[in-house]
């Protein structure tokens, strides 16, 4: 499908692209809008005094959340997208299709950021949709299916745990969500105070097969497109994530009056691990990663022989088997480490992330759609997690990466290009123009 | 000496005892009220609701320290002590001797301690200081030198360096000293409130040559009398301690999406710098060590390779050379980890901490007393800094340790034995006693 052009196509289907088929030509996006509404979307949460360039603290369920999704809610009303709050906080908002019992393309982003991230992660796919309505609205393009925008709620890791939104939406409520507490406020007030309602959660949870298909639009995070110079990224699928807790237990004692030979040093046991980590992760193939992100040292003082190391340890990859057998690998070394040193450590696996595959049709779609800009396209898997693993439950699935400059993600430095921006929101609506052809994909 | 009795010594010697001489035999300190002093003393800082056996966190200058200084002050005053607060905040008392022109033997130690730590550190060598003369005054015994019982003020590290009051008394003021603020207060205003005066603190200084000797009984904090099962420690000296700070500078980015090749880990260098330091401690013989007891991870998530470390790094020894040439080798470790790990490692000695070796005149003088109590005693080094290091640059010094069972030390779990405070309080009475002969030690 990668030489036919959309009006090729569009003319050599009998479904055709009913509207689509009447204009002119396949529209581009506004990028000086796009570029604008991403603009307008980064005061909420931008440090005082600091300018686009210093990034954003748009934590989710924080007042600069709130600020930002005021915004873009006053955005869909706009595009005459009434948007609604459903119970997990979720805003969406509905375009009508013209066929009749066809589900609704779904597709969006998150606006939440880390605690000093950037104005690209799910910035350019919440806007970037918006963005699509609103091309298709000034061109007069109606579709066969719905369009619905979603925009997941706290998307980033966020009261232990991430993709709050999309979590709930698929029905995984985990035990304790609502009473964890950060900044002194509970989740289930948090959860509130955005319009959710933690009581009536399960009235947040989508159907299987309740969408035509999802589709999301995101910066990659990673530097593969940007050293490739690739403008669009089609996604493969998600990696599976498993997160361990470690706690290493030595003996804490006076620095200047414990010999060598008799201590139980945590933080040299730990120490071990994470460098085990990294060995792991890179013994074999693979674009497996191994992190230790985490990690805090007890009592913590420059005179005193550490007793007790807590750290975190995250293992990635495509496949949910081989993620599996790092963790296996660490728990033997681990045991190693713990003999060798004198500690006791303790690896607990905190919670596994099931990634997901890109339906392959959807893949071919957004290869399509990019072919007809004259956008050259890579695939390639996504190492970071994203709503669409949720979505990928209930139905097909994809997603189309926009490079990062330098690969830098959850940074305030993270960019990625205007144009790039466009590219891949004209990539989005070309790939739901290809999708709106098919009444049902495999 | 060793195997000469105190009274043998005193019919030996010309000079004699004065008023020891007229008691029956070397009386012996008062263990059971020794216990209850340091049992007494254990309430101010202890954890709410806790026992002795809890520890105690009385932390110099907080109110639980400036309750102890007062409870401290009146065992002092009920033995004519007359205490008096120097502008550094020490706390001193005066017994006067019979010799006309002699200068007094000074002795004591301190009773703050760190947080979380034990009723041993400092307690012991204050409260058997205070024992001694009181079992001198109720045996009638005079001394020839005044006796000057010294509690030095907030000996523990805190605001950023340990040994507070001895420091003061030999005029070592640090740049910034009195605008480091700790738990919100500066130490301007902390020591004002324990009755101290940072504008006086000049007046706080003692003159080279202003006392006999110093002496301080003090715990161990190490388990090597422990587990010789031997109960008196005479200390050859204090190690000379050198502090570095590490900075390790790699780049923050996403875990999901930074493939291991391209990653500039900061704490997989600062791991390796970790191992380092314990391999260049244990690489020679010797009883030096080496140690990374603080070290934090920023940003800190556990999806997030980590981007910023800073640790500590501490070497110590009793030669001074040794721990210059350990900080050498560190060096070249680092820049190699640096090359290695594509990160930035920075490397500075934020202090030095000269050690001290003790009088041999005076270690002998405690063998002996220690043997003419048919106790057995070793000599060894002091691991841990302790305000005496400070007044060997005024004057002789000598340090008696009792055993710290286990070796534990800063820690509510430390522990001496009351059999072995009572001892080491009874040595100090005898090494008083010994040096008490003596005008002048060479």
């Amino acid at each position: 499908m990668r030489r036919r052009s959309f009006l090729e196509l569009a003319a050599l289907t009998s479904v055709g692209v009913s509207a689509a088929s009447a204009a002119p030509s396949l529209p581009h996006v506004n990028a000086a809008r796009l570029r604008e509404r991403i603009e307008g979307l980064s005061v909420f949460g931008r440090p005082p005094g600091g300018t686009f360039a210093d990034g954003v603290s748009r934590v989710g369920f924080t007042e600069a959340d709130r600020a930002g999704r005021v915004y873009t809610m006053s955005l869909m009303r706009e595009l005459g997208l009434e948007p609604g709050i459903d119970s997990a906080g979720n805003i969406s908002g509905l375009r009508a299709g013209t066929a009749p019992g066809l589900q609704p393309i779904l597709f969006g982003s998150h606006i939440d950021s880390v605690r000093g991230g950037g104005n690209f992660d799910g910035d350019v796919g919440s806007m970037g949709a918006l963005e699509v309505v609103a091309t298709l609205s000034e061109n007069r393009i109606a579709t066969r299916h719905p369009l619905e925008v979603v925009i997941w709620a706290a998307e980033e890791s966020n009261y232990g745990g991430g993709l709050h939104g999309s979590r709930m939406a698929v029905g995984e409520i985990e035990p304790g969500e609502w009473d964890r507490v950060q900044d002194g406020i509970s989740k289930r007030d948090a959860l509130r105070a955005i319009g959710g309602d933690p009581d009536r959660i399960v009235e947040a949870r989508r159907p299987a097969g309740s969408f035509h298909a999802y589709l999301e639009l995101h910066v990659e995070q990673g530097g593969r497109l940007d050293r490739a110079g690739i403008p669009i990224g089609v996604v493969e699928g998600i990696v599976t994530i498993d997160d361990y807790d470690v706690t290493v237990r030595g003996f804490a004692n006076h620095a200047g009056t414990t010999p060598m030979p008799e201590r139980r040093d945590a933080l040299v046991a730990a120490s071990r691990v994470v460098l085990a980590v990294r060995e792991i992760a890179t013994a074999e193939a693979g674009a497996q990663v191994g992190t230790v992100g985490q990690l805090s040292v007890s009592p913590g003082a420059p005179n005193v022989v550490p007793g007790l190391v807590r750290l975190t340890v995250e293992f990635r990859d495509l496949s949910g088997d081989t993620v599996t057998r790092l963790g296996a690998a660490l728990r033997r070394r681990v045991d190693a480490i713990a003999r060798e040193t004198s500690t006791e450590i303790e690896l607990t696996r905190s919670s596994r992330h099931e990634g997901a595959r890109a339906n392959p049709r959807i893949q071919a779609a957004i290869e399509a759609a990019a072919a007809t800009r004259g956008l050259r396209s890579m695939r390639l898997p996504s190492g970071a997690g994203h709503d669409a693993q949720m979505m990928a439950r209930l139905g097909p699935i994809g997603m189309i990466f926009v490079p990062s400059v330098g690969g830098v993600s959850h940074s305030p430095r993270e960019l990625s290009r205007w144009e790039d921006c466009a590219h891949g929101a004209d990539v989005l609506l070309g790939t739901i123009l290809e999708l709106d052809r098919i009444d049902r994909i495999g």
